[in-house]
C-alpha cells in the first residue's frame, strides 16, 4: 500500500482574489495580462513541487466586474504558452460546457496535452453568470438543472472523441508505407440530445489518455457529475466542518458509481497568509481588505447574485433578506454567504468585505498554517488544496515557508514522481473504451 | 516613401505537403506533434528573418485523410506554446468562422496578442469539407455564398469585439482606485443575421489594436471578404500569370473599399526546392514523390472533391471528365485541377501525384529561386511567400541558401523592423472605431 500524500494546485489569477488587491504597491497592475508575471509564480510553484497550475475563467463581464475578471488571459492560450517554461506541473484550465462545443474543446486540450507531454487537465464548468448567454446569441442563459444536463452529454462527447484512436493506433512504418492501423481509429456516430458529433477526432491520445477532468460546484447536481465523470473537485468551503462532510458525501457518491475513494480528489480552495508571527500575517491581511472602497465590495458581492445592487440597503444593519435572489447562478456560493451572514450576524457592511477580501482559517506562522492543512488532510476534509494568492509574494512565502515544513512531516513530496499531471496525482490513465471492451470494436 | 521590401512567411505542417512526405528516412514520423520539432522549423524561420508562422488547419477527417490531418496539433495552442521559443516572428493561426464563436475567437485571438506581445495572426477560412458539419451537429455544411456570408458577419463581430476598450481604457491608478476609465469601454450590442454577440470582450486591445487578419480562399466571394476586411491574402497560383491575375484583382477591389495597396499583402503558397545544381534540386524533389503509392495519391486527389473514389477511373487515361463535382468544398483548387489537366494533357495518374506531392515553379538553383521569387514580386503577382517545406530541411535551406541572396538584392530585411507583426509588415494599427468616430461612444 502506498502511503496517501498531499496534492497542491496553485491558483494562479494575476490581480485576482480580491477587488483592490491591484492597488497593493507590489502588485503589478497589469500582471492578468502579462506573461512573465505568470511565469515567475509558475517557476515559484514548480520549485514547490505543486502538483498544478489552475487557471479560472469566466465568460460575461461589465464594467462592476472584478478588475482582474475585466482583463486577463483566456485559460487555454495561457497554459498552452507555460509549457516550455515548465517541465512537471500540471496544467488545468477551466472551459464552460454550457458556451463551447466538445469537438473544439476535446481538440484543444488533447493538444495542450500533447505540447506538456501528459501535464493537462480541464476544470468543467457550467459558467454561472447569465449574461454570458448574451455573449454567445443563445436564446437564453440555461437553468441550473439543464446547465449540469448539458455538462455531463458534452464531458461524455469529449471523452469518447479523446478515444478516437487507440494508444498504439499509429504505427508510422516507414518501410511498409503504413501510417496507422485502420482498426485502432474508431468514429464516436454520438446524437443525444443536446450535441451531435461523428468524430474520429483528428489527434492521437496522448500520454495521460485523458486530460485529468476536474469539476467545480458543489449543488447536487455538480456533486453527481463529479462523482460519475470527475478526477479531481475544486470545492469553496471555508470550515473544516463544511469541507468535511462535502469530502465524505463527494466520496460516497463515487462509490456509489463504484469508483474507489482515490479515484476521485478533493482540493478545497484555501489562501493562505503566513508570517513570521500571527500578528505579521494579521497585518498582511488588513494590507489588503484597508484597499478596498466600500463600494466596490458591494458590486463585488453583487456579483454572485446577477449583479443585484446592495447599495440600496443600510451598510451597518444586518446583511439584508434578498429571497431566492442567486440561485440560479453560483448557487452554492450565494447560499454560503446568505448561511454565514445569518448564523454569524454579520452586517451588509462586513459580508461585503469578507466578499471581496477572502479571509480563510489558513492565516498565521507556517506552523500554524501547516497544521490546519494537516487537519484537513487527515482528518477527511481535503486530498489537496487549491491555493490562491491573496497576499503580494503569497505563493512564495507558502513554497518558502510551509511547504518545508509540510514535506518534514512526511505529508508533501521532496520531488516529483512523474513528469505527468495524473502521475504526480496517482491517477489511473483510462484505458480507452474500444481496447477494454474489443466486442465494441 | 520607404522601399516596398518582400515578406516571408513559413507554413509549418509537420509531416504535412504531401502524403508520403512522413516516409522520408530524415523526417520524425511524429513530427505533427512533436512541438521540439515545431520549436527547431520557428527558430529557422526566425533567424531566416521570416515574417510569420503560419498554420493551416481542418476539422473533419476520416480513415482516407492526409498523415498530417489525421494527428497534429490545433493551431492557437501550438503557436501559444510557441510564445516563448521566439522574439519577432508573427504566429498566424487558421481557424474557421462555420464552426466557432465569435467571442471565443476574439478571445482567444486577443490572448495570443498579448501572450506574444503583438505577433498574433489569424488566417480567416470558411471550412472546404462537407464533413466538418457532422463534428459540429450542425444541420449541413452551409453552402459556399453562405458561408462567406457567415464569415463577413462574423470577422466585423470579432473586429468589433477587438474594439471593446480604448487603447488607453486602463488608468490603473492605484491611489485614486480607478482600474479603468467606464467611457472607454464600449459594448458592442451586436444583432446581425447570423451572430448575437452583446459584447464588451474581456481582455484589453493588445499593441496590433487587431491581430493581423490573412485570409485564404480565392472564390470570388472569397477575394471580396479579403479586398474589404483582410491584411493580408494565402493564395494558391501555382503560374506566375495566374498569380498576376489574381494580384490585379485583389489589389482593384480593395481600391473600389477605399483602401491602398499596400493594405492588403499578397502571399502566394510556394514549396521551394533548392539544390546546389539544378540535377540535385530535381533529385531531392523526386526522392519524395517517389514514396508516395499511388492508392494515397488517389485518395489525396479525392479529398478535395468530397472523398470521390477516382480508382474506378483508368490511370493512364487523361483526367476523367466529372462535371461539376468539388465545386461546394476547395472551389478554386478543384478548379485548378481540372483546368490544369485539360491545358496540359495530363493522365490520372499524373493529376495524382501532382495532387499528392506538389510541385512549384520554385525549384532549382539558389540564384534561380531567388530569380523566380524576385520576378514574382517586382512583377506585380506577390507582396510575400508563404513558404512550405517540401523535403527535408526545406525551410533551412531556403534561410541558408536563398535568404542571403534576396537580402544582398535589397529585396529581403536582414534585421527586423519591428517586434510586432503588423510592423514587419508594415501595416497600420487599426484605431478604435470608437476612438475615430467620437460621435459613436
Ligand atoms: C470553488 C469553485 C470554483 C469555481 N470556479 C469557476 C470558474 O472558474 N469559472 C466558472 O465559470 N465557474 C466556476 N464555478 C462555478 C460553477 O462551475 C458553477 O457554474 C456554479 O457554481 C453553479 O454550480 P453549483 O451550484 O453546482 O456550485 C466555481 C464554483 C466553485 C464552487
Ligand atoms: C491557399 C489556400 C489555403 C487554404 N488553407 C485552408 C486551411 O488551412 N484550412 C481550411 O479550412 N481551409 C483552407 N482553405 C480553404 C478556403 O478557406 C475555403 O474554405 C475554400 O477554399 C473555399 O473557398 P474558395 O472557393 O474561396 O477558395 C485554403 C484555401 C486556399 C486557396
Amino acid at each position: 500500500m502506498t502511503t496517501r500524500t498531499l496534492k497542491l494546485g496553485a491558483n494562479l489569477n494575476g490581480v485576482g482574489n480580491s477587488v483592490s488587491f491591484w492597488r497593493h504597491p507590489d502588485i503589478p497592475g497589469d500582471a492578468s495580462v502579462d506573461i512573465e508575471f505568470y511565469k515567475k509564480q509558475a517557476r515559484i510553484a514548480e520549485e514547490g513541487k505543486f502538483d498544478l497550475l489552475f487557471i479560472a475563467d469566466g465568460l460575461y463581464i461589465n464594467e462592476k466586474s472584478n478588475p482582474h475578471f475585466l482583463n486577463r488571459f483566456e485559460p487555454l492560450t495561457l497554459l498552452s504558452a507555460l509549457t516550455g517554461a515548465t517541465s512537471h506541473i500540471g496544467l488545468v484550465a477551466t472551459l464552460s460546457t454550457s458556451y463551447s462545443e466538445p469537438f473544439t474543446v476535446a481538440r484543444q486540450f488533447a493538444s495542450l496535452d500533447h505540447l506538456s507531454r501528459g501535464r493537462a487537465g480541464w476544470n468543467v464548468v457550467t459558467s454561472p453568470l447569465e449574461g454570458s448567454a448574451l455573449n454567445f446569441g443563445k436564446g437564453g442563459h440555461p437553468q441550473h438543472a439543464l446547465r449540469y444536463e448539458i455538462a455531463e452529454e458534452h464531458l461524455e462527447v469529449v471523452k469518447g472523441l479523446w478515444d478516437s484512436w487507440e494508444d498504439d493506433a499509429f504505427v508510422r512504418d516507414k518501410a511498409s508505407g503504413v501510417f496507422f492501423d485502420p482498426a485502432k481509429l474508431h468514429t464516436l456516430h454520438h446524437k443525444g440530445k443536446h450535441f451531435s458529433v461523428q468524430g474520429p477526432l483528428n489527434i492521437a491520445r496522448s500520454r495521460q489518455g485523458h486530460p485529468v477532468i476536474f469539476q467545480a460546484g458543489s449543488s447536487e447536481p455538480g456533486k453527481e457529475l463529479a462523482a460519475k465523470s470527475a478526477d479531481a473537485v475544486y470545492s469553496g468551503h471555508e470550515t473544516f466542518e463544511e469541507a468535511r462532510q462535502f469530502y465524505a458525501d463527494v466520496k460516497a457518491r463515487a462509490a456509489a458509481h463504484g469508483r474507489r475513494p482515490e479515484d476521485i480528489l478533493i482540493f478545497p480552495g484555501i489562501g493562505p497568509i503566513v508570517g513570521s508571527t500571527e500578528e505579521e500575517a494579521e497585518r498582511k491581511y488588513l494590507e489588503i481588505a484597508e484597499l478596498v472602497d466600500i463600494h466596490q465590495a458591494l458590486n463585488y458581492l453583487g456579483r454572485y447574485f446577477d449583479h443585484f445592487d446592495f447599495s440600496q440597503f443600510p451598510l451597518d444593519e444586518p446583511f439584508p433578506d434578498i429571497g431566492d435572489l442567486g440561485s440560479n447562478s453560483f448557487r452554492s456560493t450565494t447560499d454560503k454567504i446568505k448561511r454565514e451572514a445569518r448564523e454569524q450576524g454579520l452586517t451588509l457592511r462586513e459580508t461585503a468585505q469578507r466578499a471581496s477580501t477572502p479571509r480563510s482559517h489558513f492565516i498565521g506562522t507556517p506552523e500554524q498554517v501547516a497544521d490546519q492543512i494537516q487537519k484537513w488532510f487527515e482528518g477527511g476534509a481535503a486530498d489537496g488544496f487549491n491555493v490562491r494568492t491573496v497576499v503580494p509574494d503569497g505563493l512564495a512565502d507558502f513554497v518558502d515557508h510551509v511547504v518545508p515544513i509540510l514535506q518534514r512531516r512526511g505529508l508533501f513530496r521532496t520531488e516529483y514522481e512523474s513528469d505527468t499531471l495524473r502521475g504526480n496525482l496517482g491517477l489511473k490513465v483510462p484505458q480507452n473504451r474500444y481496447t477494454l471492451q474489443p466486442e465494441n470494436v
